[in-house]
């Protein structure tokens, strides 16, 4: 996948600086808000975001990688204010992600994450339940007390996103019980925008509202955010399928031999070619090693692979479409294409 | 248990009729806002309010007693103001009451609420876990879109309630798995200020908010809410043990033979008392009825009846005495005293 600004080949360095320059700004916000938590709920964020071990001692792996963060604070310079101004909802997008994080992992029953185990494994899930309930309502907090003017706007527009990403996650599990070539593709990009979009949308409409934006601009910035965000899931479709088990932490293959729908899957099975029956056959039973591989090749001659590349570079280059409505010089919009372009990328 | 109030034996007529108008206030609102959930999240949420059975059709048994939004409404009025403005919060708090039901029902693997199966035995955990999460957003989304000038206010109180709700479901949790004499009466007080004082507390503030209070009023009626609250705990823990399952819908006893750390079964067994040994040594074992018949009865001779009755009534008088710091001539609070008096007294 590659990308319309001629500085492409260049955007990945700049990435990983403005990664490091978000986590630098939000880190000590995000661990003073955590601070504020009560005691044994504490402990559980503290574990789930990398900062302790399971008995509460620092490590120094660190956690995520602060993206949307760092689209909050690009979006805000992009639109022409300071990025400091905008370190609070920076931090309120973090805790949002990881609230679902936390749950995700128990609806989904997923022993890990980020190599390690998962908090409900941990501690149980109850503790995993209250933990993300607590972080949500920390990131409506955070936003509520902010003397900012755009502070209502801001908790309105998380909330509107939190209920998307519920509903995403609803449909995920929903699509899951139901049969291989019931789901249409639709449904499935519709899922993904709710699941994915909805936040990375969020995140820069929040650094545009924080830059006193006006509601035109802020629906452009959210509306990058999405497209960029499904060309995201759709890559990271692939690497489900086609990835690196060293760098993603799970085996090649891993979204196939859990009969995980994902988009280039739902693509392959709605394509009417013989691969396709071949692909629903092979979704209809527990996969082996060699079933594995015989329905990655089938997604393949399905289609499902050229289609995801395609429709994710299509959807990068809506992204900057919109992002031009907003930002008519790019330029001025340089970190934003950094980020989108680091995400959609991503080997890792 | 009585109260300080002359006129507490008309308070039950006034009480009902006070719920009856907050339902008829919060009702259409609380319906609109659902109305606004994405579809099978929505459809969960009306389940769960008893507005709906499993298959989609609608039901008239009603859902909870909307405690909560007759104490904001009241508050309001307390404080001079008129009830019609308050609304909003009133809607936002028994969305809040709600989504922790849906989240305690997933935590305790409740099967029954309200006479009828509770949401995640219905629907699945994903759904009751998802749907709570949305309920919480849309009770935030609620007052952060409200152009009252107490919006921010109220959010920021909201969340820090919520967050104070989760820690009291965290330690609730955590005090199961610890002996049954290793858990200190301070511990389950404060555990229960937190899952049930924290929501009564803040209906009240918020009522107050929105009558423009200042923060000294807001404060005594929070602190009103936690101690009839609390006094409201102590009630429905003796019901837990000596109340009639024709009324309560679950048996006599029933918190005994779950072994629940209660607030008379903690008292009991913090008296050293032979009672206490013989009701800790109860407590290690599973029991059959003639064994939950000598837990209650060993609480009773430990003094954790006496104990909780007094306690009861002593929270109320100290509510009263919170509530005369904002309201003087007690004659302007008659509702809020009538709701704090419905609940202590209820025997349902």
């Amino acid at each position: 996948m590659t990308m319309t600004s001629p500085d492409a080949a260049t955007g990945g360095h700049e990435a990983v600086a403005l990664l490091e320059r978000a986590r630098a700004l939000v880190d000590p916000e995000l661990r003073s808000a955590v601070a504020s938590l009560p005691d044994p709920i504490r402990r559980v964020a503290r574990y789930h975001l990398g900062w302790e071990d399971e008995h509460g001692r620092p490590v120094h792996q660190g956690g995520g990688k602060v993206i949307r963060p760092a689209l909050v604070l690009a979006a805000t310079r992009a639109l022409g204010a300071d990025p400091l101004g905008a370190v609070r909802p920076a931090v309120a997008v973090e805790l949002t992600h990881n609230f679902t994080l936390l749950h995700d992992d128990v609806i989904d029953e997923d022993p890990t994450r980020r190599h390690r185990p998962t908090a409900w494994a941990v501690f149980g899930v109850p503790d995993a339940i209250v933990t993300g309930d607590a972080m949500m309502s920390l990131a409506a907090r955070l936003l509520a007390a902010d003397p900012h003017p755009a502070s209502a706007a801001a908790v309105t527009r998380l909330s509107d996103c939190v209920i998307e990403l519920c509903a995403g996650q609803q449909n995920d599990c929903a699509f899951e019980d139901r049969a291989p070539d019931d789901v249409t593709l639709d449904e499935v990009l519709t899922m993904a925008t709710a699941k994915t979009g909805a936040l990375l949308g969020s995140s820069c409409a929040l650094g545009a509202l924080y830059a006193n934006a006006d509601g035109e601009a802020v629906a452009a910035l959210d509306a990058f955010g999405r497209e960029a965000g499904l060309a995201f899931q759709l890559i990271d479709d692939l690497i489900g399928i086609w990835g690196d088990p060293e760098r993603t932490g799970k085996p090649a293959g891993a979204d196939l031999a859990s009969h995980k729908k994902s988009l280039p899957v739902v693509a392959a099975l709605a394509s009417g070619t013989e691969a396709a029956e071949e692909l629903a056959e092979l979704y209809r039973h527990p996969m082996d090693a060699a079933a594995v591989r015989r329905a990655a090749s089938a997604v393949e001659r399905a289609g499902g692979r050229d289609w995801a590349q395609n429709e994710a570079a299509d959807r990068m280059a809506r992204a900057v479409q919109e992002l031009s409505r907003a930002v008519p010089d790019l330029s001025a919009a340089e970190e934003l294409l950094a980020l989108a372009e680091f995400v959609t990328r991503r080997t890792h």
